[in-house]
């Protein structure tokens, strides 16, 4: 396909979070910061990757003259110039008026796609219930069992129920509205569905790891919805590693993912052979899974797995313990299991909203990264009732302060005898919400030189987020005749505010994030970029 | 002023909480529920009250038949009619294929309209340095020191600051597009600024308690914030009260209320001249405070107040904990505390939206409501960080979730010797925060016969809630052109979603409303009325 224009040129304001030192040697305690560069940035058409920038453009007059001097001409003609030999640009603007800014994309490293007509849905249960009551049976609805079978069968996304689709399109819709650029999913059991999904996502434009959910084990999975062997739920999962690798060879935009549900749903043999099958591929394949999330859970695996020392323990004697395996929840790991999980450079996804919904209790975050871990943002739909990362964010910050409250929390750093130096530092900060949710994310999902960042190389995953311009004006309150009929307050709707964050002129920059951490919605999310490409705006 | 109709006409489906037999008496465990009634409900444009329902008119034939059957014509004339004679009504549809549905308006039981600006803006701080870094430096801009003084000097509103004026009508916009449609005001010490408020309120019609703050004791309020003394404090209060009475003799819509800021800023002879202050009416005027929101606060009032057995103590001392005082917070009452509490028949309001995002801890409200005691929500803004009660419901719901995880909750059940009864029943459903939202809060400002739900007699204080269609349409997700150029995906966009409740057409109907607790917004509320006259509407 031949290309408009060589490069897109975004201008204004450009926020991330700042790049911690490595910690694969020592333990880093670091706390990172935002960042504000303002200025020019250019990406490639191509590639969608950043090819260069410039922080000393701050007006028209620079912007002319560096366009001048690289001979680059506006490809939608708002600046002059003779277009003949010139290398033509995309320029994309962020305003300052309405306190906009570029930020890099979401990364939601934990959800389940076809929960989604589920969310908000879990009345008082927590997970072994909830599992029985509100998720097997929405997600059975994904296929029939002979839609998991061998690749003589169907695997089209074509042959999955209409319905699926159809909710598919929508959580890859709500996920780019609400700025999410990849997402790590788990789908069902069914290879048509899944591989739908995959197409969804490939045809949406949403970096996505799309796994078909391996559950065999007929003790712990209803009889309605399960794999019906170890062996065929190896087969269906090479089926759809097959597909998707036919429809991203490169595996620019959709990779597969290798998803053992959880130890309890997967017999011996299952996880041996998904163990051996991510390692067969070079790289070795994604995994990815849940640990940990529920006492009663965990006190089942060690019921379930006796060989083992501990739940991490089950996934490492089959080899599911990788530097690509992404661990959901975690909320309860044990001191020698952190341990292991670090050795093994194994990720996890904090999945704070749903953790809390479902009672599961607090991950305890801070302490991960002190030791090393690397920790992203899930948003764990259904388990989790929303879509949008930011609301995790939120959710991250929040149950961090309630954390030094918690009994496990306590105990913990009284064993060893630190009580009083880890007090407080529990907490995250907005910025280390907004870390896990980009840089953190990128990590787990081992692309942190790809995305989560700005810098010159990275692909452009990013969103133009809005906060509105400052809304004080003239008229005043106390002046009945403007507001006497009711109805809404004309300064509220008609001029700066977006969504529900209100800026009142006093706020410095970080303050300003600090409200849209808060108080944003979809609403501030103006426009998403997928490898440079424009997958979603606001209308 | 003549009007020009007799009755509004609610047409379409109503829901509320029951109510729940009265627990004067015995501690009642009962669970609210949810109720559902579809039919018409017609209130008096006169009073604003509720006069009569019929829930049998469930189709436009019953319904013109029932208009006939009265002589009741549409006054906007959608209804033909010979209008000469008859009783003109104002009809107001809720439609069933949008999703519609009457529900009670929301009341903030607690709500510090001042700190708006700093909605979001707190940190990592807890209490009493968030009070110190955040909190007193933007109240003290509502005024200066000059502007708390006796009744002869400045008490006009006009001679607030503008910016005053301009904050305190943006916080009345937002509760009010959040459904908000009564609140109890924390205002700030100045009189002009806070009869302001009172004043915006009354135009812009909601049912409002405002506070002017009393705070006079020197050792915890800040040289450039506080009341220059007892007397002062006592006499600026009665300006307040006096203004407020003057604006609204029968305060149909705005009261005072008596708002003590918490024991440590407030000297004895403060306290004491507050509580004889509002016992001196008939009926005694309402009181605001709060209480026992931080550990590091109550162990500061032990320190500070010696003679007083416990925190409730102090208040109960001064003739401040009586049938119309409202506790916010109460996170940590002792059981000696909760005892008092209930015996005076005092209010708390909830906020745990801000007790989790300055760590404040975890309220056990189920255990408040087992013991009898009454219990309503607040937003707390800005220690809260949202104007939003939908958010505070929410936010009740998560917490209550962790509650049984954290150390206080688990010491408090072991030592009287009941903790597997207490397991799980601490959790608040979807119903229960929706009931503190509503009846709870109702009655939290001794309102329960006036507002919170929709019995004859009853004031129409509502809102009508907006879910939207089902989105399920034809074109297959598939059909790759449908949305190859990016952008927003049209089924999400232009059909019928509103804001972030996705419908699907397979829940029930109370599984919608778990929907709008968990995924709605402002967005859902499509207009809000407050003794039967429409004060916002979405546009």
């Amino acid at each position: 396909m031949r290309r408009e224009y060589e490069f897109s040129v975004y201008r204004g304001t450009f926020i991330q979070l700042g790049r911690l030192p490595q910690s694969d040697l020592v333990p880093s305690p670091a706390k990172p910061e935002l960042q504000r560069t303002q200025g020019i940035l250019w990406v490639s058409a191509e590639s969608g990757r950043i090819k260069g920038y410039d922080w000393k453009i701050h007006d028209d007059e620079a912007f002319t003259g560096f366009m001048s001097k690289n001979g680059w001409v506006d490809v939608d003609g708002k600046t002059n110039g003779n277009l003949g030999g010139a290398t033509k640009v995309k320029i994309v603007e962020a305003r300052e008026d309405k306190n906009e800014f570029f930020f890099p994309g979401f990364i939601d490293t934990h959800i389940h796609a076809p929960q989604y007509p589920n969310a908000g849905l879990f009345g008082s249960s927590t997970l072994l219930d909830w599992l029985e009551t509100y998720t097997f049976p929405v997600e059975s609805g994904f296929g029939t069992q002979s839609t998991v079978k061998g690749q003589s069968q169907a695997q089209k996304p074509e042959e999955a129920p209409e319905k699926a689709l159809h909710i598919y399109d929508q959580v890859v819709s709500r996920t780019l509205a609400h700025g999410t650029t990849c997402a790590s999913y788990f789908a069902t059991i069914h290879v048509p569905a899944t591989n739908a999904l995959a197409a969804i996502c490939q045809t949406r434009g949403q970096r996505a790891f799309i796994g078909r959910v391996c559950m065999d084990e007929p003790a712990f999975c209803p009889e309605y919805y399960k794999d019906l062997s170890a062996e065929d739920s190896l087969s269906a999962t090479k089926d759809t590693i097959h597909y998707i690798h036919t429809l991203d060879p490169k595996g620019t935009l959709v990779k597969p993912i290798v998803t053992p549900r959880f130890a309890p749903t997967c017999s011996r043999p299952s996880l041996t052979a998904l163990g051996q099958l991510a390692a067969s591929y070079n790289p070795p394949l994604h995994i990815q899974t849940h640990i940990a999330e529920n006492k009663n859970e965990v006190a089942l695996v060690k019921d379930l797995f006796p060989e083992a020392e501990s739940y991490a323990a089950v996934y490492d004697q089959h080899n599911l313990l990788t530097p690509r395996t992404i661990l959901a929840h975690a909320v309860h790991l044990s001191k020698e299991e952190r341990t292991l999980v670090k050795a093994r450079d194994a990720k996890i996804s904090h999945c704070p909203a749903s953790n809390s919904a479902l009672g599961s209790g607090i991950a305890p975050v801070r302490d991960y990264l002190n030791e090393g871990i690397t920790v992203g943002l899930g948003t764990d739909v259904s388990g989790g009732y929303s879509p949008s990362i930011l609301e995790a964010a939120r959710q991250a910050c929040l149950s961090s302060r309630l954390l030094g409250h918690t009994k496990d929390f306590v105990d913990y750093h009284s064993h060893d005898g630190c009580e009083s130096k880890s007090v407080g530092l529990e907490k995250l900060s907005v910025a280390e919400s907004l870390y896990l949710a980009t840089r953190g994310g990128a990590a787990v999902v081992n692309m942190e030189d790809d995305i989560g960042g700005f810098e010159i190389g990275m692909i452009m995953d990013a969103q133009l987020i809005q906060l509105g311009s400052v809304r004080m004006n003239g008229v005043s309150p106390l002046s009945a005749t403007a507001n006497m009929n009711g109805g809404p307050c004309t300064s509220l709707i008609q001029s700066g505010p977006v969504g529900n964050v209100d800026i009142f002129g006093t706020e410095s920059w970080e303050e300003k994030i600090q409200k849209w951490v808060w108080s944003g919605d979809d609403r501030n999310v103006k426009a998403v970029w997928v490898g440079g490409r424009m997958v979603h705006w606001r209308v």
